[in-house]
């Protein structure tokens, strides 16, 4: 009987267990909160992440530990790994949690990246944007997600922008750190979701296309409407990086299409909400496959099934049943409360065919009111 | 936040929970077992199903109930019934716990049976040996499972096997009760997995064709290789048997095919494991489908994806490589311990052709040295 213990109890760690019982698993899983939603079908242990008497517990009752989430301390992912298995390694995660030491990673392994600066005071601000250019974002180096902790600076307003950010994230330069980006004006946001096992087989998923709203994931599309030799590339940078890292497990490698370029955004080290339709869109899903990677057994094919598209339930769900009544809709309710901005469930939409696809989503859309969610993927589906 | 309350904590049960985690249900399975194998991811109550006390704090806890067992006591489900929601309905239950009063059912309802008649005493074995003709099987009316509780009658042996069969069963005609029914000299098993919603919708799956060793299930195939006239038949017996029942959730009508003829040998009032297939094969399972309907929720589409083939896995597990590493096999282990004659798991295969579902099977079955499981089924599948 195999244990994998679990940093981190939201919904991808719920879907983990779900998803990891048919192997036979038991699931142990860790969060602060005693209401995190993976503990509906999981044991859970409530506890912070720097407390070392939680962690050894925890320790004590898995036999190999993986993340829900990244921003897990990387000297609790350390402690941990010198008592049992630790995948993705904690080098690999502290190093991804810090996005300068990561854009310098991909920078260093070749791989095109938006320009970038380290700012560590409003001097060193004004510096990076006559490096950076205009127009440019100032994010958090660690701690953001879901678009938080950045602030967009655009041309023509002078020293005023420069201020504004300053104001808003200056403070954390002491604390998290903060660096520039240039704003790439991008034609796709892309991702590769990609698995490597222990001895270092590596697959992908194709690649999908994401429509972020405010920052987060609004819809994904997979497979994305690209040529072969562009999502080769892009596969190619995730094999690299994957080499690199020595990473096993699932991540997600978040990429920006400028004409034929692909510039690198940021890896998470975890399943992805963009790989959520490999539920029921590929033969094995990231979720399987995660867990038989940081497990050492053969990894499954990563091959579709047809079309499909994910939409993102933010805040609150939608009635359930224009979905449920949709042939090849599938409804992924996370069992959360609401709240605003709460990622708290999806619907894959799997179809065989690319017009099948733009049917339903256009249906499934207007039955709920969203259908400026689903119009940016009906249009691409569209395009031919 | 709607609980769900299960009947019987095995491997049906832990099924349900898994693939009714997505519809945001919560679950609690009863069973006289605290290992019970659902328990390990939904909360489980240990009691006996004849215990007012057990049922009622069952009962206080749950929304809806349904079953993973049918052989729940009759009373306990309508004394549950009088409380919360069962489906299916008690009186369905009770109806099809005796073979004797289904198989009346089913020649009520113009649906064609084996020869069979009542057993009561041992005289009234050799009138029913008569009237029913040889070979034949003696089966206790209640409590039969996998094939326990039969036995089989040949012909040219005088009245040696009828004392035999007597000797055997004889003690449970003023207990659970017998039946004596003709032995079908069949071509195929096939069975209808269906699924019937609160307001009446109906829907099946592909028929299936199913092999036994021992009585008890080894191979599923989808969709069984028949023609579409005898599918649709079976369909119709299937729809006919769920409006009289008043039927609300999965079953499956179990069919002998004996020339032209489809005879229904027993309806099994829960989701089944000759539709574990539907799992990855088809577009909705036998599962989600069982909850949607008992929650009076739009029923999903039950089309095939490609062709599924099922294998059992009984007493114990073999090695899971030789599955995992296999394009379109799915592993399921229930987290039982191993035990002879019990289910402690199944393996889907699931490809686009035929020819591929034979080929996998061929490598699988002499990976796993289980060719004469596979057998049948690849023969089936070459005989084109
Ligand atoms: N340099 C950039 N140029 C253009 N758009 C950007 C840039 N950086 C971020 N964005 C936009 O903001 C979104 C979120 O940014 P990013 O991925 O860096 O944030 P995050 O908080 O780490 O989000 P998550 O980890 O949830 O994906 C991106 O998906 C993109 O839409
Ligand atoms: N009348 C019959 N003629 C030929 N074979 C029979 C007959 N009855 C039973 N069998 C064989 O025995 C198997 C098990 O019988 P049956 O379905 O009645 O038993 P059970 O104990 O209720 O099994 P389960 O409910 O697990 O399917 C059948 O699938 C079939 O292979």
């Amino acid at each position: 009987m195999t244990t994998v213990g679990i940093l981190g109890g939201g919904q991808l760690a719920r879907m983990l267990a779900l998803s990891g019982a048919p192997l036979g698993l038991r699931f142990l899983v860790m969060d602060t909160q005693p209401d995190a939603c993976a503990g509906q079908f999981a044991p859970l242990l409530v506890g912070d992440y720097r407390d070392e008497a939680a962690l050894a517990e925890f320790a004590s009752k898995i036999d190999v530990a993986t993340f829900d989430f990244e921003n897990v301390p990387a000297e609790s992912a350390k402690w941990l790994s010198e008592r049992v298995p630790v995948f993705p390694n904690p080098r690999a995660l502290g190093l991804i949690q810090d996005r300068l030491a990561e854009k310098t990673l991909f920078r260093d392994t070749g791989i095109p990246v938006p320009a970038f600066a380290d700012v560590t005071s409003r001097e060193g601000l004004d510096a990076a944007i006559a490096q950076v250019g205009m127009p440019c974002i100032l994010k958090t180096r660690r701690l953001g997600y879901d678009g938080k902790g950045q602030f967009r600076i655009r041309p023509g307003t002078g020293e005023a922008t420069a201020d504004a950010a300053w104001a808003a994230l200056g403070a954390q330069a002491q604390t998290v750190g903060l660096i520039l980006e240039a704003f790439v004006p991008f034609e796709r946001e892309l991702s590769v979701v990609a698995v490597r096992g222990r001895d270092g087989e590596f697959r992908t998923w194709p690649l999908t296309e994401n429509w972020h709203v405010d920052g987060v994931l609004s819809a994904s599309l997979a497979p994305a409407r690209v040529d072969d030799a562009l999502a080769a590339t892009a596969f190619d940078y995730a094999r690299r990086l994957a080499g690199e890292l020595d990473y096993v497990g699932v991540f997600a490698l978040e990429l920006f299409q400028h004409g034929g370029d692909l510039l690198a955004n940021e890896l998470a080290p975890r399943v992805h909400n963009s790989g959520h339709w490999s539920h029921e869109g590929a033969e094995t899903s990231q979720f399987q496959n995660h867990l038989r990677a940081v497990l050492g057994r053969p990894l499954g094919a990563t091959t579709m099934r047809g079309h499909a598209c994910m939409l993102n339930w933010i805040g609150e769900l939608p009635d359930p049943d224009p979905v449920l009544r949709a042939a090849g809709a599938h409804w992924h309710d996370y069992g959360k409360s609401s709240r605003p901005g709460r990622k708290v469930g999806h619907a894959t939409v799997r179809t065989d065919s690319v017009t099948g696809l733009a049917q339903v989503l256009e249906r499934v859309g207007a039955e709920l009111g969203r259908d400026a969610q689903v119009a940016p993927v009906i249009a691409r589906l569209r395009e031919g």
